[in-house]
């Protein structure tokens, strides 16, 4: 039984009720988002003591923090302290990335620790084994590829991201769109690297049937990744970018057939005035499929501000039907983040996050916001400090400049407008 | 002859022909649009050595910093070391919002130390000078009032904020609506106030016509604000604030048809959902005239980032219509900003400006991101650092995690897409 054959079974799991409890709403509604493939909840039946976590139609926006090591910084203890910063942060699940050291004794760890649900890209695993056996990608056979997705099921990661929508007719289109920066995926670029190589079509395609039955037996999600997602903005919307999705919504249709949950990912770099139509054709081409977008990063000139970039991007497309932010950090585009960088990542996506559930009319995060005005209605400061997002930080910006008058702040003084009306 | 004026009767102005330079585009596209009231050049005739700046129809999306003491922090430095901040960081316009020490010393060191366009609250200066002789507002005249307005514009500030879409009329509507925030504009409070005590109507709407031509005799711009913004997501689109912008709309006619160029304030805290409709809703009101907002802030929640929820607003407001984008700052709700908060403001309001000019289709705005493109394409780490946004923060987060391949970055090292396609 998987999470999705359950619901289409009119089966009620204690994942859905959890769920339910969560959003504050009723347990069918949970399980009749499930059945429809508009609703799923990530839990591979390997992961014990771990929260559980609804993605999609009427649900919370849910946020993904990535984590993971590089050939230039491996080191497990800091991927640890960013698991945690993300976790603190209210991340609602985090991705392993890892590119450089052991990646399974790595993996194993964030597992161990981890209490959200956790992600993964099994062919990064497939092509630094091969690197560090000093074979190349030439080397790695069909078998490799999908025995990674095996391995990551077995070690318990909830949902992985696998490029399943890159097939050889996409390379002739990416070949005729004269794109500016090309292939930005990590994991699109080895494939596309392999098929060219081997001139042969993609394994996760063509054995996608295989990949699905895998990942059915462990109950884990599948992420479709967006090998062919934009890098620039020159390059949003393109021929490339379309027909890996029309790819990709054929995809859903036959993994959920098969009792598989899946989530689409989308991109990438997007100028504001595209995602409004970005999120309603993904939405409709794959049928109400949960949208897992990668920013969108709506300018290409701030690498230092990409966490408000993509903040500004996902509020939007969140606001428009996206139910799943990925994080960009600070330092995007110019080195590995460490865990200050992760947790700014997460509050900026996370107030993106509510900021789109406002939008969407969420009564619970409507509540949120009320009590907050009235807490600043009423000059109360403690309650202020403990009802925003992040008090640690609104504490200590407020003890930057202190006031004089303790019920007011130090930008207006007396002058207070609320002090004013209840004065007068 | 003002800029309106002169646009009126045919005639270029070396500032509409500076502002066309800065913009890329033909003077006369400047001239009609002043002539329409659809772009301002704020210039108070008795500025000297100052840059000058177009705001409207057509135009890059410009950046405001406020500025200024209170009486818990009145260091006239530390607020130059904050004009010089907002400078540097890109700020188009600077309002100095003083509310301690001596404001008239202060605003003519501002005058004399900027380069940019500058705004102010001519109230402000009415009210601090009455509480500082220990005179309540019920002491403050209706000339002080207009002898405020007359003053800013002797000292050279080019767009000054006047409430004059308060009435008592309105009043009553205020009453009526049982907003969780109330008034949180400081210069509407005191309005508020005053007309209540007094039992009469607002001079600045009563004495419109005065005030119009004393702007007049300095070719000052009619900031129209917006007393009644939302200070809660709860308050937005309310009765109250749809009422004012209605009598602003009568007085944007007003205003331009006594040769006095006009912007429009609006809000304030809006939930993403409502944003366009309100950009849509005031540029037709007011026929097009500049519309100038503060943030907007999308969701109450998030003190210590609201530099974070106005860039989300702003950029999506600008997106729709806005022209002219009033920065927030980390400590907005918490406490005054120092010249590093100034600082991260600037730059969270530039990059929503510039990612809606994007969306606008403007020109520059896709050369910069296309350029940047390129360069991230090509590796060209110092191209990259020297065409971002802050070259000093890109440079800083780069260094602090740097790959051993100075080609790459330590994100993905030896896996970077880029190196993988230029090597396969």
């Amino acid at each position: 039984m998987t999470q999705l054959r359950s619901a289409r079974d009119g089966i009620i799991t204690p994942q859905m009720t959890k769920v339910a409890e969560l959003e504050e709403c009723e347990p069918e509604f949970i399980r009749a988002g499930i059945a429809d493939g508009n609703i799923i909840i990530p839990f591979n039946k390997k992961r014990t003591a771990a929260s559980v976590c609804g993605i999609g139609k009427g649900l919370k926006t849910k946020v993904n923090a990535n984590i993971g090591t590089s050939a230039d910084l491996n080191d497990i203890d800091g991927e640890i302290a960013k698991l945690k910063a993300a976790e603190h942060a209210g991340a609602d699940a985090v991705m392993d990335l890892s590119t450089g050291g052991d990646l399974r004794a790595i993996r194993k760890k964030i597992v161990e620790e981890a209490r959200v649900t956790l992600g993964s890209v099994p062919i990064y695993e497939a092509v630094v084994t091969a690197n560090s056996n000093k074979r190349s990608i030439k080397d790695i056979t069909s078998d490799d590829l999908i025995n990674a997705v095996k391995t990551h099921c077995e070690d318990g990661i909830d949902f992985l991201t696998i490029h399943c929508g890159i097939t050889l007719d996409l390379l002739k289109v990416l070949k005729e769109c004269k794109r500016v920066c090309g292939v930005v995926s990590r994991g699109g670029s080895f494939l596309v690297e392999w098929m060219t190589k081997h001139n042969r079509e993609n394994p996760y395609y063509e054995r996608f049937d295989e990949v699905v039955s895998i990942m059915r037996e462990y109950d884990a999600t599948l992420s479709l990744g967006d090998g062919m997602r934009p890098g620039a903005l020159a390059d949003a919307f393109d021929r490339v970018q379309l027909h890996e999705l029309n790819v990709l919504a054929e995809l859903v249709q036959r993994a959920n057939d098969k009792d598989v949950q899946v989530v689409v990912e989308g991109p990438g770099h997007v100028p504001i005035n595209q995602i409004p139509a970005q999120m309603k054709l993904q939405k409709e081409l794959c049928k109400g499929a949960p949208f897992y977008v990668l920013g969108p990063i709506v300018t290409d000139v701030a690498p230092g501000y990409d966490h408000i970039t993509s903040a500004i991007g996902g509020a939007i497309a969140a606001s428009h039907g996206a139910d799943f932010l990925c994080y960009v950090t600070p330092t995007e585009h110019l080195s590995l983040p460490k865990a200050e960088h992760v947790r700014e990542g997460v509050v900026a996506a996370k107030i993106a996050a509510h900021a789109a559930d406002l939008a969407k009319g969420i009564k619970s995060a409507w509540k949120w916001d009320y009590d907050m005005s009235q807490l600043r209605r009423k000059r109360d400061w403690e309650g202020q400090l403990a009802t925003c997002i992040d008090p640690d930080r609104a504490k200590s910006l407020r003890e930057s400049c202190m006031p004089n008058d303790q019920k007011v702040c130090s930008m207006c003084a007396d002058l207070c407008v609320f002090k004013v009306a209840d004065e007068s």
